[in-house]
Formats: C-alpha cells, sequence, structure tokens
C-alpha cells in the first residue's frame, strides 16, 4: 500500500526482465501508488518469460518491442495509450547491454560493429523513444521521463569498458532532449544514476563482485538497492518533482560525492 | 491535502520570515503531509512578527534562535524534541544573508568583517546546526537534512557577490557533514539549488528584477517558484529518497544544464 | 619563432581543412615550437586542396586517411612513424561533421542513419586513432593526445543538436582510454572545450554568428580564438603538463563559470 | 635551463616554506623560465629560516606578510613592483592551515574560532591578496593568478575536515575575482587541484601516508610531484594559456576522473 502518489497516471517501463531487475521493482511500485502501466521489453528478453508473472500481479499488459525499431516504438506508443485509456505520463529506460564485454573484448581491443550495438541498444534508443513520443504528441503536460545510467558516464572504471560511453551519450540525450520536450509540453527528462546493483545485467560485468564491494565500501549509506531505487524513480513520477529537468541525480548512498572512504583503508 | 507522506516525522523549519519565504512554504506543505514541526528564526528577523501567523495556522510552536549561537541551538533543538515528543527527522536551513551586498560595495571592494559575518549566518550557521544536533544525538535513523542554495556556488553571478562563496561554503558543509551522519545513524544531507525566487531576502540583491527575467527564459520550464521547492523539499524529507545524499540537487526548472537558450537571443 | 616547447617532438594533426581550422593554427604552433608533423585529413576533405599549402609552408607530408577506416589509420600511423623517423609523442584529434545538423533537421526529427554517421566520424574515430596506436605501440612514453570538444556535452545548445551528443561520446573515451594509455606508456590523454571559432565547420551550425556573439559576450575575456587554442595545445603536447590526464580542459575565456554576464542584460 | 617561457615576467610567490613546498619549486622553476620573483611568507613561517636559502639561490628579495593583514599585503605588492621595476605578471597563492586538524579535533565536534581562523588563512586571504593587487592596479594586462588547491573542495575525503570547506571557498573566490579581474585587465585567475604532495603542511593531515597511496594507486600516472606542479603552473604563468580562466585545473595523474581503480582491489 502506498501514498497514492502516482494515482491517475499512466506509464511505460522498458526494461524489466526479471524479478531482480530495477524496472521490475519500479513497475511495481508505480502500480503500489496508483499508476496504470504497460510493460515492455525486448522480444528476445521476453522469451525468458518472468515477466508474465509481473504482467498478471500487476493486472497490466506486455507490449514486446524492440527498442532500436522505430516501427516498434510507433506501435508501442501507441498502443499503449489505447491500452490506458489516454496520453501517458510516464516513461522508464531502463536498457543496457553491450556485446564487447560480454564477450570480455580489451578496451583497447574493441569490435567496432559490436560497439554501435552497443550504442543503438543501450543510447540512441532512449532517444528514439522520446522522439516517437514527441512526434505522437504522447505524453501529458508536466510528463516525466526517466532513464537509468551509471557513474561510469563521469568516471573511470576500467571493467565497465564502452558503458561508460553509452551511459555517456544516454545521459546527454536527456539533457539535449529534456529542452526540446520542456518547450512542447513541460515534460521533464532526467537520468537517475543507480549505485552497482545487483540484476541480471549488472552482474555481467567483469569483477562485479569486487566491485559491489567496493562501491558498497565508499558510500556511506551503502550502495543503494533496487527497491529504493524504485521509490525514487516514484518520486520523479510524481508531481513533487515538476521543476527537476535535464538533471543527472545520483541515487547512490553518497558514492559520488566521496574522495576516499576511511572504510577502504581498513582492510 | 496532502499524500500523508509525511506522518508521523518531526521536524524543524529554519528561516520562515514572511509567507514569501521558501521556508514560510516547506513549513505549510510539511504539515500538510502529516508532519509535526517546529519553526525557528533569529530574535530580529521574528520582531517582524508575521511568523506568528503562520504558526498558528500550523499549530506549532515557535523558538526564536540566532544560528551562529551554539547556546540558541542547543536550546533549539532539545526543547524541540520534547514539544515534539521525541526524535527529529528532518531539518531545513534556509538562511543567508550578506552586508557586503546589502551595503552595495563592489566584489573588490569587499569589507572582511561583513564577510566574515555573511559566512558565520549563512554558512557556518548550518555545520553548527548539524554539530549540535550529532552532539545531541537528535536526530532519527534515516532522517534528512536540507539547506537551500544557489548554482552561484558553482558559476559566476557578479551581482551575488560574497553570496557565492557563502553557498559554496555550505554546498562542502553538506557533503563533508553528509558522510559522518550517514556513518553515525543513515542521516542524509543535501542541498537544494533553487532557481532566483521572489522572495523578501532574495529580491535584496542588485538587479534582481533582471536577474529573474534572465533565469525564467534560460530554464526551459521557466523558473521554479517557492511553492514547486517545497515540494521538492517534501520529497528529500520522505523516505522515498533514503539513498540520496551529500548531493545538490537543481531545482530550478533545467537552468543548470542550459548553454544558451534561443529565447534569450530572440530578443 | 618559438621556444623550443617541442624540440625533437613528433606528431600527427588531424582535421586541417584550411587557414581558419583550429587544426591549421596548431600545425602551425607545433612545427614553430620545435615538432616534425605529418598532416592528415578526410581524402574528401583534402581535394579542397588548401591543405597542400600548409604542407609546403611547414615542410611536412600530408598523408590522406578516413578516420573512420581502420585500414587507412593503421597505414597514416605507420607510415607516419616512418616519415619522421621514430615514434610519435602527441596526436591532435580535430575531427567534427553532423549530416542532420547541415541537412537542418530537427532534434526532434533526427535521421538515425545520419546520426550514426555523426558519432562515427566524429567521436569513434577518436577510439579508433588510439586503438590503432596503442596495438602499433605507436606512442613513446609520457605522449600526449588531445582532442577537440565544445561545452555543448555539459550544457544544451539547441541548435547543436547531436553534435553534443558527439562531444559527450568523445570526452567519455578520453576519460576512458586516458586510464588504458596511461598504465600502458604514461601517454596522457585530454580534451579542450574550446569557445566558438569562426571555422568553415563551426559557422556551418544554424544561428552561429548570434551563437559568438552571445559567447563573447558571456566570456569575461571574449571567445578565445583558434590562435590561443593553437597556443594552448603547445602547452598540452609539451613535457609540462605531464600529469594532467583524462580532463576535459575548458579554453573559453572563462564562458564555462559565468551564470550570468550582466554584458547580456545591457543589450 | 628553460625554455624562456616567462622572460621579462615578473611575480610574487607566496607560501615557500622549505625546499619541498610546492612554492618552492614554482619560485625555482619561474626563475629558470626568465621571471623575476619576490617571495613572501608569514613571519612565523619564515623563522624557520630556510625560505633565505632559496633567496640567496634565486637571487631574490623576501619581503614577510602576514596574508591575512591587508597593511601587510598592500606593502608586500607596492614594494614588490618598486624591487621589481613595474607592474606584476603572476601571483602564486599556495597557503593553507588549519588548527582543527592540527588538534586532531573530530568534524563533528570542530572548534568554530579556529575554523574561522582556517578561513581566514587558507582562502580569504587570496581575495585579499587579489583585492589589494586590484585597488592598486597592480598586475599587467594578461596577468595570471594561480591558487593551490584540492580535490576535497568537491569530493569527501573525512580526514581533510574542514580544509575541504577552505578549498571550496578558494576555488569560488578564483571564479568570482576571475570575472572582475578578467573585465578590468584581462588578468585570468585559476586554481590548481594538485594530487597530494608530500610537503610539511600537506603531511600534517592525519593518515596523510595512507591517503597518498591510495591516491598514487588509484592516479593512472601516479601522483603529480611538487616539481611537476611548478612546470604546470609555468605554463598557466606564460602567454601560452591567456583564454584560461576561471577554471579548476586538476593536476593528478588522472585522479579526480577516476571510479575505481582495478589497482586498489589488487591488494
Amino acid at each position: 500500500m502506498g501514498y497514492g502518489l502516482l494515482k491517475g497516471k499512466k506509464g511505460i517501463i522498458f526494461g524489466a526482465l526479471d524479478h531482480k531487475s530495477i524496472a521490475w521493482k519500479v513497475a511495481e511500485r508505480c502500480v503500489e501508488e496508483g499508476a496504470q502501466i504497460v510493460l515492455t521489453n525486448a522480444p528476445v528478453a521476453m522469451r525468458l518469460g518472468e515477466i508474465n508473472e509481473l504482467a498478471e500481479k500487476l493486472k497490466c499488459e506486455i507490449i514486446p518491442a524492440d527498442a532500436t525499431s522505430i516501427e516498434d516504438l510507433e506501435l508501442l506508443i501507441s498502443k499503449s495509450q489505447e491500452i490506458l485509456g489516454g496520453k501517458l505520463d510516464f516513461i522508464l529506460h531502463s536498457i543496457g547491454m553491450s556485446i564487447n564485454v560480454r564477450k570480455k573484448k580489451d578496451y583497447t581491443d574493441l569490435n567496432y560493429e559490436w560497439m554501435k550495438t552497443t550504442f543503438d541498444v543501450s543510447s540512441i534508443s532512449f532517444h528514439k523513444v522520446m522522439q516517437t513520443a514527441f512526434k505522437q504528441d504522447a505524453l501529458n503536460d508536466w510528463g516525466s521521463v526517466v532513464a537509468l545510467t551509471y557513474i561510469a558516464a563521469q568516471r573511470t572504471f576500467p571493467d565497465y569498458s564502452e558503458m561508460a560511453e553509452s551511459k555517456a551519450l544516454l545521459e546527454s540525450f536527456a539533457r539535449s532532449f529534456g529542452y526540446h520536450y520542456a518547450k512542447k509540453a513541460h515534460v521533464r527528462v532526467n537520468t537517475v544514476s543507480q549505485s552497482p546493483t545487483v540484476t541480471t545485467a549488472g552482474s555481467g560485468v567483469k569483477g562485479f563482485g569486487d566491485f559491489f564491494g567496493y562501491a558498497n565500501k565508499m558510500s556511506p549509506l551503502g550502495n543503494a538497492s533496487a527497491d529504493a531505487c524504485a521509490d525514487y524513480c516514484v518520486t520523479l513520477f510524481s508531481d513533487l518533482t515538476r521543476y527537476v529537468t535535464m538533471q543527472n541525480l545520483f541515487h547512490d548512498g553518497g558514492f559520488s560525492s566521496m574522495g576516499m572512504a576511511p572504510e577502504i583503508l581498513e582492510d
């Protein structure tokens, strides 16, 4: 039971793969706060099937869509409005994937075709989602768009490889599109820079465990969980944060503001 | 009528001078969201009297305190806990004053005694409030402390003069103390960097009108109002933002992320 | 006649199109400071012919190369070492191009094929240059790599369109590769964020004139010229800046640190 | 023997305590590059005597001055111009001191009188130096002012305590005064954010050794030495960096751009 912060609001949630996904938690929390939502994920990802569980639980529909395909996005956004019975109020973009990382290619020996796929899936998809919504005039006045990102966009974490660039790109799209969407319909666009999170996707990064532990010690409050991130996203979709836009917001237990934690040295 | 976001929470609000004050709006919204509060302001400021109106309306007590006096702060914080019947959950610091600005001294001809008073009142008071609360163990686990600031801490607005430095100092105190308070009791400390706001204090800055208009055009969503700022502070005092700490959060309609707005050139 | 800051150093300069190009000025100043260089540009750009003038004047060779082609880059970098008689000490990347900007597409109606070309030419080429040099072990210990960028990577200038993203990407590559190249050979990698400059490329951006004038007023020292930028690049290629790496360095007359210049309001 | 980068330039160097001081190295390098300088330090610091050695070696004069005293600064700046035979071209501010740190007071139990002294000595002195020079019109057109700072101004290093705030204050003064001095005489003002350095002052910070080692591992190029810092300051005083102003420049081997170094985890 929630506060009713999103009562009457309608939204689309990208990227709920399984119950560990941040998007999964966001979907749950949005519904708990009174929103109606549509879930979407890549057809490939959906074959794994867990998302059906979530849809049943939340009594919402799933529309498969390849976020790199304008056609798929057009259909997704128009159908979602039909299903939900009106324009949208919020969108969560939680998509990221790198073949170079998966294949453990060194950063100094990247495959450029794979890199393009990384950017297409992880970053350009965000522009495509917004451009499609913009053209369909699919978002209500004072709507809110959030994408999940990581501090590798600002600082180097060698094992994160080209995902650093894909997040830098993503955050830049948020700022740039934020201007245009504010002017059109007071829609705000932000990115949430989340602590490393134990998700199926996150854990794929090389050395994730050490990474997670280091961040946990470096963060005065510890790493933020997926649940906490969902709470935070709810505030950003609510009417209480209407003037926050074009920002990259750290939800990381303080990690981003630490230079050195004595806890690291104690070991 | 609110969402109940602060139900059962207790807090102290510094700096409600009159109905235009951001702190005034925050006080109103906190109570609306279910919080119990104590209001405080400098004895001098209180002589103006409007704050009594607010206290009556919100059915809360006022404890005068000079925020530069440790004695006053000790009394304020211990009495507040007595009145509210337990430890505190949140504190708002909304205090700022510069004699050099008031007396229209050029930035290249500042009076250093006045400068020290500016820093003492506008910035060091924030450390004093936190240090006093810390020593009294006055904040509940996962409490939240917010101070209001301005983007002059990052970029130069010549007419803002030494207030730029006082805000840089304030934001640094937030980061530094945020570490220690997170470790002690998971308390988070943040600053909200608000649009120029038509308050009695803000309007004192030379050329405020032009300033306000420029920022309004430069911000894709327009300047954020005091009311909107109060909404935002409510989210930061709520349990939905527990892992946001040591951050400077722009609540400015997008101003901070703009390089140049075509609207400025159109004139 | 210079100071001899680059005496004995060897480098490659990308992107000297004509005498207004920043790369042109950098080439001249590097030679003046004692360096031996190779000039390179895209075969298309070279057909315009002015670069031959420069090569004659500087008594250096030109090697045409498409910076998106690994083959071309491999040849360029190996040949350059042959011609110059040893490993390289510095590289300047000054390449940028956007078809969406040229064709005046709205930012909310971008062509994604063109976008990919923009990123490939303007940003990924930088990674390709470094990866190729890295694999050939072509840079001497304490070498220096610089790419030119623009503040649109941090803040929104709506007319700059997707070039904002291409610069965000470029700067991220600098940080990421900077780590690896430091570890391999103490090579430093930085980006210089230059004032808007009257070049043949820069002037192509919509509303460039207004843009330039605004930046000039907003910058306390005025816009930095291409000549001044060349001087600055010389310091970054010299041995006096060996510990500066993974930085984005503003060379902009103070623009990036201004919030509002009274000069703007005076009009 | 140098490059002649500062030939004919005149400057004042604050803060050369002993041969480990960064200011000491800067003084040596400035003279080597052709500058004439005046050395200054607090009367207390000078009693230790090593500075006389330096003055002899560099054949320059020492003028004792308490950097918190306007009178002393007025005398220093007017006398320096007499001695050097004309207006000044550069100033180095390398002053920092915290009694709270020295006395090992916890950050949550600071003595506020000491804090004020810290800010007065470490930060406000910088404004005083510039204001005094400004009033005397003591700096030549395109002069350059540099102050040394540390990344604790942006991120929390708990043991650095209130020095974090004093550096935040210092950097803000640089931005603010940079505007005014640019307008008056094209003078640029910057801060150099240096790696932890083994100086007599730096080593006083609690846990300095661990601190130094951590930063060294975290920095892809290792910590920058005082000698390297002096080289960098020379470039900032030279005519090759005329359009760099109001910047905080990291001279830190890449530390500031690292999120996590694998080298840290290897232990």
